[in-house]
C-alpha cells in the first residue's frame, strides 16, 4: 500500500531524535523554561528578522488556533476567516468553545482578498446597528492554505493593510508553513513577520513529532503564558518542542527538508497533467487535489490510501494527494505507475 | 414625527397593564412559582393543545435564543440556522458565547428549506472525518421570520421530519408568532406544537412589556430551571410575566391583538402597490421591506422613523415599515400620504 | 399566612405603576436609548456625584454580577469573594459559566477585611509560579451582605485602598442597597461611588416590577452595551426599565421607601430581643436572622412564611425574617404577637 | 548543582526513546488511530482489568483534567475536589474556563474523606433552593495526592460508594500514578478500575516526554473523540503516545522504573529523619516536604534545586524534595551529605 493520505503519517526527522537523545537526561526546568526553548526562540526569531518578538511553543494546530485566537480576542469579537479556513469548518468548534464566533469570508482556493475583507468590515460599520452584532476582532488567514494555495506578496502586504487600518490584528496559520515557503513563491518568512500580527511556523506537518512555533514579530499578549495553561495547552517537558525546534532551524533544516515534499509533488503533478487527470484547482505546495470518477476511485484506493477530500458531482469525488518532507521519490515513481 | 420603525416602541397593552395593578400587592413567592405563573401555563399549553408539556417564562428574545439552544445542545453539538436567522446575524454572539457554534444554511425569503437541511446533514454524515467537525445538534427556524415570511404547514411538517430522522430538536423563534398565527396561513399553534421540539411564543413585540413563553411540546430539558438562573435569565418576580401572559392567553387577547398589526400592514401594502413602490420580498405579516432610492428614503426620513435594513445597491437601501398590535389606523393614512 | 419570605414577594411601588400607564402608549426608541432612560441615568449619577461617569440598566441581580464581572475580568482573571458571597454560593456557577473562576476569602458576618484581602494578594504575588494560578482580577463585595450587614465608610475604604493599590476594581452589588442607606449607617451613595469602580442599585428588591442600575463611577468596559446583548440581558423595551428608575429617583422616593423596611424591621427586632430569641448574628437592616429550635420552627411555619437559612445543629435551625419597603406594621404586629 | 525540583526534569526512559527511533519511519493513521495506540490500549485495559473499557491517550495533565471533567460534567454541574487539588489550585482556571465550577471539599494531607464528601451532598440536597446552585456533578481526587499522600483501598471504597449512591463519577488524577502503586499500598490498578468511572495513568511524570493515558473502565462518554479535539487536545501524530505507552506497559515497565523514585525517596527520608529534619506531612511516595528554616533554605539552594512549597510561618518555609523514575542513588547520596 501507498501512503499519500497526508503529510503527518511519518515520526520525526532523524536530525530530531538525535538530539532528543542527546540532551535525554539532562536535567533542566519544566514549561518551556529550559535553554533548548531558549536557543530555538532565538534563532527563530532571527530568521524572521524580529529579534524583538517572542515565541512560544505549542503541540498542535487546532490547539495552537484555540490559544492565540482566544488570547487575542476581546471578548465581544469574532474571528473572520474564509469559510474553508481550518477554524471555520475542521476544529470540531473548538473556537466557539472558547465563546467566540467565526465570522466567514468568501473565498477562493482557499483564499481571502483584501477587497472583501475590507468590504466586510466597511458594510459592518455602517450597519446603524453594528453594536448588536459580532465585533469583527482579527483575521485569520492560512499559507499555505487548506488547499495547499499561497498569497502572494502583494495580497499579505493589502491584506495587512486593511487590517492595520482597521486595528484588527491578522493571524497567519502556517501549520505547513514550510511547504508554503520553499514553493514558487515571492512571501518569505521575514515578509510573513513584516505583515502579520502573529503566526505559527508548523512543526507537525514539517519533520517534527508535534510542536507549532507561534511567533509574535512584536510582542505577545499580556499573560500569554498563563492562557496557555488555561487551555491546558502548556507542556510541563517543555525541552520536547524546543529541542525539536532548536533542530528545525540549525543549518536551515527546516526549509531544507520541506523542499523534498515540494520536489515530490512537483513530479507527481507532472505525471497527473501528462496522464490527463483533472485538477480541482492548482496548488503550488505538497496537496494535490484531483478530480475522480467515482469507480477509479475506489479501485485506486485498493493501492494508495489519498484523502477523500469532497463530493465533485454524483459521479466524481475530489481526492488530495499529500507529499511531505519524508516521502520518498520511489513512491512517487510507484504511484504514477498506477495512476 | 410617524413611527414605524419597530413593534416594541410603546409599553404593553392596557388589559396587562390593568392585571398588573389589580394584582400589585399581593404577595407570591417568587421565581416563577407564583400562581400567576402557573394558571398563565396552563393556558398555553391549553392552547397549544400540549397539556402533557412544560412551559417557562424568560424575559426577552436574544435571552430566549440562548438559553434554549445552549440548554438543548451537548457541548459538541451546534445550531443550524439560516444565514439569516436571527441567532446567526444580530445577537452579537450570544449563542458562540455559550460555547456553541451556529451552522448557516442557505435561506431563501428568510427560510430554510427540508431540502437543504437534509442536504448539509446528508453531506455531513458521509463526510468520513465528521467527528473532526461541529455536530449539527438542533436546527433553529424563526416564524415569521426575520423579513416577516411564514413556514407553510407542509414545510414546517417536512422540516420536522428531516429533524426526527436525525433525531435532532428543532427550535422554532416566534419572537413575533401573533403576527404569524393571524396572518393568510394554514399553521396554528398546535401545528407548531405538533412539528417542534421546542418553540416560543413572543411577548415583548405581541403586547407585554416583556417576557418570552418557552413551550417544550413534550418535555424541558433536565434541570431547565438551573440553567435559566446559570445564564442570568431567572425573574425574581416572575410573576410579571405570569401576569402578563396570564392576560395574553385570557379570552384569545393574544391573537385578537395580533390582527392590528396584519390589518393595517395589510392598508399600508396596497397602498404601496398602487404607488408602485418596489418590494425587496412578499412578506404576509406584519414588516414591510421596501427599496427606497436614497434620497427619497432621506427625505421620507423627515416625517417617518422607519427600520434601516441593508445596502440594495449603491443607488437604493432596503427599509423596513413594521406595524404592531398598537399601530393606529389613522397613522397608516399619514403614512399613506407621505409616501 | 404572614409573609416575611423574602423582600420581593409584592409588586412595585404605586408611583412606579402610575408612572408606567401614564406613559405607556408614547413611543419611544428600544434598548436603552429612549428619554426615559438618560432622564433616570442623570438623576441616579447626581444622586451619586458621579457626573462624568455612566449607567445602564439591567434586570436582575443574578444576571447583573454575571454580566459585570464577565465584562470586567480579563480572560485569566477571577473575582475574589466572600465564600459566603452571592456570587459564590447563590447563582447556579453563573460566574463559572463565563469562564471565569470565583477566588473565596474569608469572611465574618458576610463581610470581607482589608487585612484577609491584601494577604491573599501578596501570598498570591509572592508564590513564584503565580502565572500558573488564577490571577486575581476585581473584588466583589455586597452591601447590605447576604446577612444583612454592612460595610462602615472606613472598611470601604480600606478595601478600596487595597483594590487601588493592586489596580483591581472593586464591585460592589447593591442588591439591597436602599435597605442599606438608611439603616444606621456613615456609609453614603457618593461615598461608594468613591470607593468603587462599579456598583449597582437593586430595584426588583426595593420597589420596582425589576430592574437593577449599574454604576460605573468613572467609565464602563469598552462595548459593555455590546456584552449586555451578548449575554442576552438586553431589553428591548428599555423604557421599563428607565421609567421605574426615573420614579425611583425622583423626590427621593427610593431612600423613603427604603426606610419603611428598617422600621418594621426594627420593632420586629425590638420584640424577638424582648421575647428572648437567639439571634444568628446582628443584622442592622432589613433581614433578620433568629435561631429556632426544630420543633418551634416548624409550629410556627403554620402561621408565617420565613426563610429556611441553614441547619445551625441537630436540633436547631437559621431561619430569616425579611422586611421591605411594602411590609405593613400591622403584620409585624400580627407576626410579634404569635412568636 | 543537584536536582531535586520536580520529577519531570529529564527526557525519556531510553526503552521509550528506542521505540520511537526503531518505528519513526512506518506510516500510520493519524489521531490515534495507529496499531502502536491499539495496542497500548490493550495492555492498559489488561494492566486494569477492565478489557471492555476504553483508552484515550492526551497530552498533559492539566489538559487531561480539564478534558475529562468539561466531557463528563452536565453543564449545571460542577467538581468536587479538596480545596488543595490541582485543579482547585494550580491549573490558572482550566477548568472554570470550560464554564464549569469546581465545589471545595476539606482536605487533610490533600486527601478528601468519605464523610466530608456524603456530607456536602448531604447539605445540598437538604438545601430547599439546592436546583439555584451548581449541582454536583463529579469528584476528582488525585492518587498519589499533590502531598504526595495515597488514599487506603477502603478509603477509596468508601469514596467510590458515595458516589455511586449519588449517580455521580469518580475521577482520580493519576499524573503520578505509577509512585503510588509502588510505594506501601494495598491499592492496586485494578482497584481504581473497580472503584472510580474515570481515571488517568500519568506518563510525563513517570518516563515518558509526554502523554497521560485515560482509562474508562466502563465507558467514556459520547463523542469524547471530538470533545478532546474540541479542546484543542488531539494529537495529529497519535503515535507518539501510543508507542509510549506500549513501552511502558510491555514487561511491567511503568511499576519497574516507578521503584527507583519510591527507593531513592525512601534513602532521602531516612536521612532527612536521623538528622532530625521537620516533616511538614508524612507522604508515602516521591515527594518529600521538610520545614525549613528560611536562611537554611537559602544557603540551600545555592547546592540544590528544591520546590518552594508554601510559607510555614515567619522564618520558615515548606519546601519539596521530589524523585523520579530517573534519580541517581549517588545524587541521593550527595544530597545528605549536603543537608
Amino acid at each position: 500500500m501507498l501512503y499519500f493520505e497526508n503529510d503527518y503519517c511519518e515520526g520525526a526527522h532523524e536530525a530530531i531524535l538525535k538530539r532528543l537523545l542527546e540532551t535525554n537526561m539532562e536535567k533542566v526546568p519544566g514549561y518551556g523554561q529550559d535553554p533548548y526553548c531558549d536557543q530555538a526562540k532565538e534563532k527563530i526569531k532571527a530568521a524572521c528578522g524580529c529579534t524583538d518578538g517572542e515565541v512560544y511553543f505549542l503541540v498542535g494546530g487546532t490547539q495552537t488556533n484555540a490559544v492565540v485566537i482566544a488570547s487575542m480576542l476581546n471578548r465581544y469579537e469574532g474571528v473572520l476567516s474564509a469559510v474553508t479556513g481550518h477554524v471555520n469548518a475542521h476544529e470540531a468548534g473548538a473556537i466557539e468553545f472558547t465563546g467566540h464566533k467565526v465570522l466567514p469570508l468568501p473565498q477562493k482556493d482557499g483564499k481571502i482578498s483584501a477587497a472583501d475583507l475590507k468590504n466586510y468590515l466597511e458594510t459592518y460599520y455602517a450597519d446603524g446597528s453594528y453594536d448588536h452584532m459580532v465585533f469583527p476582532g482579527m483575521v485569520y488567514i492560512s499559507h499555505p492554505t487548506e488547499y495547499g494555495t499561497l498569497y502572494t506578496r502583494q495580497e499579505l502586504e493589502d491584506i495587512s493593510g486593511v487590517c492595520r487600518k482597521y486595528e484588527i490584528p491578522l493571524f497567519l496559520d502556517g501549520a505547513r508553513l514550510g511547504y508554503g515557503l520553499v514553493a514558487d513563491t515571492d512571501v518569505t518568512l521575514k515578509d510573513i513577520a513584516k505583515y502579520t500580527d502573529v503566526f505559527y511556523i508548523g512543526g507537525t506537518k514539517v519533520g517534527a513529532l508535534c510542536g507549532e512555533a507561534v511567533v509574535f514579530p512584536k510582542k505577545a499578549p499580556k499573560h500569554f503564558f498563563t492562557m496557555i495553561k488555561q487551555q491546558g495547552a502548556l507542556l510541563a517537558k517543555g525541552r520536547l518542542l524546543g529541542i525539536q525546534f532548536d533542530a528545525l532551524f540549525t543549518d536551515n533544516l527546516y526549509l531544507e527538508i520541506s523542499k523534498n515534499a515540494i520536489d515530490t509533488a512537483a513530479k507527481l503533478k507532472s505525471a497527473l497533467k501528462e496522464k490527463n487527470y483533472q485538477f480541482f484547482l492548482d496548488s503550488p505546495t505538497n496537496q494535490i487535489f484531483v478530480v475522480l470518477e467515482n469507480q477509479k476511485m475506489e479501485e485506486l484506493g485498493k493501492k494508495v490510501k489519498y484523502g477523500f477530500w469532497e463530493k465533485y458531482d454524483d459521479n466524481h469525488t475530489v481526492v488530495r494527494f499529500a507529499t511531505s518532507w519524508a516521502t520518498k521519490m520511489e513512491d512517487i515513481d510507484a504511484l504514477i505507475e498506477i495512476l
